[in-house]
């Protein structure tokens, strides 16, 4: 059994990418959706909400741990790494390794929460890689996917918005699992030139690549808010209807 | 004791508006964070949430019902009128109200949350008082006040979208409690012409007509979801670091 986190439905896209690689595999996937979205709390509080999710997890038997979130990936990785006696693994550092592989002039952007950007976890590794960096945070774009609202025109216009006044970068990172699914307006707003990097993918490739496949392909599905609010968006994400189960963390704890 | 709800932290307008009018009064405040937004809920299902809220203000000992929420306002009134034994208030006849009053050429609009347009409440009270009407669904506002970007560009960017195309409107009701805290953006994008109508403070007046100012002048908060995430949206809203509590309802119901 995989567990998967994410503070709330985004990290879906993880699974989903999991899942392709690794049919055979059980899943845990939390939604911390009664304390999302994380992307504007402090780095503390962040790094304390996954780490009672990732002792929840290792209670429940998990061999390994994916924080299919960047915004706990960039705050809370090294703490997750010290504190869990299994392999942990965020979605930064895949991120970073296929921008690196893919970029030809060396200057790459990065959009992603507040959090994620003020961590500079993603500047500072690729800057560990000789590259220039263009960071910019994009509060508002995570709503635009829980609103089910990707494929409207207030995507076009914050897309738009967002992607303005950057520099000539052939390489953005969508540094935020709910990225991939506005691919397609950020894409026309970032033009043709510019590849886009879905750390969702790279970040299965290499769990698929350190875990065997075995297992009953069942995922288990818990939400820390409500469970009927957490199915429903799920399915605006186009996620088919789980069951979801109730869990209480922290308040608990 | 006066008991309001929200789907969050946006019934704080109200609640700091009825406090204005009603310095001694003593509040309960619910804020359904672990359920929120309402905004693009069924309907059905923002209403159970309602009662569930509504259940548990009258077991506590409330002798009113504020519903400081729109979306809440618009979709169960009705329900929750038959349902309380004690006075229930809503927001939505309040600025209809004041709209009606305040209109010169009889074109009046509102903006507010997918549930609230599509529930038709606003536009069907209007008709009814012979106005013409202009209606426009904001998913995206709700998000900027609650990632503390009321004063940003993407407020502007998203000011300007949604009132793009109105027709030549004389007042606005600003249908979402959370709007009144985007009272200067969405007035630039709206041009000096038009008159704003806040609902919060209409309500404040009518509640505040119907019942005595008595009592200690306490407000003692509670939160579905994580108490910690309410108090730092709170506190991002202006509000002061008040002591929040845990309650469960629903699931637990």
């Amino acid at each position: 059994m995989i567990g998967v986190f994410d503070s709330g439905v985004g990290g879906l896209t993880v699974l989903q990418a999991l899942r392709r690689r690794l049919p055979r595999r059980d899943f845990l996937y939390v939604g911390d959706t009664g304390r999302a979205p994380y992307g504007r709390k402090p780095a503390e509080m962040v790094t304390g909400f996954a780490c009672e999710i990732a002792d929840y997890l290792y209670g429940r038997g998990v061999e390994a741990i994916v924080v299919a979130c960047n915004t706990a990936s960039a705050v809370a990785l090294p703490e997750l790494e010290n504190r869990c006696k299994i392999p942990v693994w965020g979605v930064v550092d895949a991120g970073v390794e296929a921008a690196t592989r893919m970029t030809r002039t060396g200057y790459v952007g990065v959009i992603a929460t507040r959090a994620t950007i003020a961590s500079a976890a993603y500047q500072r590794r690729l800057e560990a890689h000789g590259l220039r960096v263009w960071a910019r945070e994009c509060p508002m774009l995570v709503h635009l996917v829980e609103e089910g609202l990707a494929g409207s025109e207030e995507a076009e216009v914050l897309a738009r918005h967002y992607l303005s006044g950057r520099p000539k970068i052939d390489t953005l990172i969508l540094g935020c699992t709910h990225y991939p699914l506005l691919r397609a307006p950020l894409q026309r707003a970032a033009g043709d030139g510019v590849h886009l990097v879905d750390s969702a993918s790279v970040t299965a490739v290499r769990v698929a690549a350190a875990m065997a496949d075995e297992g009953n392909g069942h995922v288990t599905y818990y939400a820390t808010g409500d469970t009927k609010a957490f199915a429903h968006t799920a399915r605006m994400m186009g996620e088919a209807g789980h069951s979801v189960h109730a869990i209480d963390l922290g308040e608990a704890a």
